[in-house]
């Protein structure tokens, strides 16, 4: 379960059928200093994030359990929140990341 | 598995409808040498810890037992345990850490 | 679940039997600076994708699912998408990686 | 599953009530080269092992096996046996390693 | 699910019963640029892998899986395949990694 921000979408016309219709962004974890790391993960959206936003990422069973489509399906990561707000180190974060500091 | 430190808070209006009410805390885990990773994870916390305190933190399905509210949530990481003492290398450690120390 | 490219292939003739008929796969993870990481992962694939190209991977009961053989398997990781389009920090990005670029 | 070494030791009494009773170890991953990396794991330890030994750790339903307390329980690590000897790169490991060297 | 070469052995005789007679290797994942990485993984064998070889090693209940002896075990990670062939970057591997490369 991660803090991360949304840095890109990616789109598959061949794919399992369960991704059919599932919008898929591309996260990048935050690390413990407030800053992108190197890595990133591919999550389903069901919660509407855009282009910059800072989201929840959770991960397995209960990516499915946000998904709500049970657990026959071919994806195991998901948003669970957008962030509002966020405290780190005695700094307060806005809630969007901007586009030219996130790397 | 992990001892880290509570180094932040978030807070999402928008999120999971099991997420309601739950205490997301941003934790920085600790290294071999007791110092904190580059890395960061958000847990639930059920156990009421505080900023700079130290903490054990699990994953998965031991996250849902601590957490209480069956298997069918969105979230997969949990504080489990607050820190009295911990012994590292021969050194004695206090459950706080200096916020100044950690990063 | 994350976002990879299509480096190279496996073979084994001694193997688990569930693995038998099984495409096996090298694929390079990609960062978030949509460049490939030092890590690799093998995965099953089902989708016919060839070197070069970009795909998502899926792992445990989600790579099962994609797979479609029940969960008495003797692999945890599969592609379950061939991408088509990438967006990532306001660039478009093609479906394929050329060879010499993606190292 | 890796091979790790036994750093120090972990005190809560403030936790998840089913952690009552366990041992909490902290233990430091083996790199390929049979050094300490700079991560660490907890793990709760029914082996009685002891700082400096070398350790398998195991994580997840493996780990609630080794426990023994079923699978409603508030941790996922453990350790599940102690090392007499290790062969690696062609050299011959004591089952302890000196404190002195470890880090 | 990875390639990786195995570079050791591990013995204990004070160990969970389940793992009683199994063969313990320590495998060194493969980057991708077909170099071993700086981590390792101790895996079971039921293969007859040997020191050198290239193998697949997989996890959790893949893991279970490939060693046949239910899922109340306590080691969640296991060789499912010894490669024959591998081609990566363009490049034909053979299966076996002479000993003074692959550190």
């Amino acid at each position: 379960m991660l803090v991360g921000t949304v840095i890109g979408n990616v789109w598959a016309t061949h794919k399992d059928p369960t991704l059919e219709g599932m919008r898929l962004l591309i996260v990048q974890p935050m690390d413990a200093h407030g800053k992108g790391t190197a890595e990133s993960v591919v999550a389903v959206d069901p919660m509407g994030a855009g282009i910059g936003e800072r989201v929840l990422v959770v991960f397995g069973r209960a990516a499915r359990h946000v998904i709500g489509k049970g657990h026959d399906i071919g994806f195991q990561t998901a948003i669970c929140g957008i962030i509002d707000q966020m405290e780190l180190g005695g700094r307060t974060y806005a809630p969007h990341v901007d586009q030219d500091k996130h790397s």
